[in-house]
């Protein structure tokens, strides 16, 4: 009697053999997260207080600053400085390992930056393509 | 009479001079998005039918997945080989572009998954800190 061979079983990528996922993939979700890269990116620059950061970044609200600083100094990425000074003053830097994570996030935002015109031929061809 | 110096202005980034985002700033939340990094890394290892992909991201919704694919296509870093065979065959793979994209993104996720470790004993300090 001839048995067929099962489909190749394919497991899920950063994940547990039981399914669940693994840690790193929420770690890699923080630093990429929208706000995440941006947030990694200025604190390369230097120390921002609250108020600067959320110029800084551009675009985001004081409640997803508050929360995605919050994540990173969780994580270990990011410092959080309060001064014991009148009035307070909070400065948020960048720990070692966030250094290195944002020097690499860093890294393929150039790389993004410069492909730019490439991904605007491609959106222009695939729009093109359907008539829009 | 003196001057007060005014506060530097801080110019948000990735943005152009009149605040508006640049698009490199969309480009590289494709890239770096929940499902866009994982597809990315998953068709780096070969080309993927829509449900093996599925099965191999994991997690991934059919919504969310087929909305990936089309931006990651749109943008050009994805190919869609629809083979005009019956029954109808569709493969997705990586082009050039999506290929160097890839290779940063999954350098990305293996600097991650090796700082596991670190980021957990950050998390635990942070947690007994405030006594949770």
């Amino acid at each position: 009697m001839e048995v067929s061979n099962p489909a190749p079983e394919i497991q899920p990528l950063f994940a547990d053999v039981d399914g669940t996922m693994c840690p790193s993939r929420l770690v890699l979700e923080h630093v990429t997260s929208r706000w995440g890269v941006l947030v990694l990116i200025a604190l390369l620059e230097r120390s921002y207080r609250f108020g600067e950061l959320r110029r800084r970044v551009g675009g985001v609200s004081e409640k997803m600053l508050t929360q995605t600083l919050q994540t990173l100094e969780r994580d270990g990425f990011v410092h959080r400085d309060a001064k014991p000074v009148i009035p307070p003053r909070v400065d948020y830097t960048l720990t070692p390992l966030g250094e290195d994570a944002a020097h690499r996030v860093k890294a393929l935002a150039l790389w993004t930056d410069e492909r730019v015109p490439a991904v605007e031929a491609a959106r222009a061809r695939y729009d093109e393509a359907r008539g829009q």
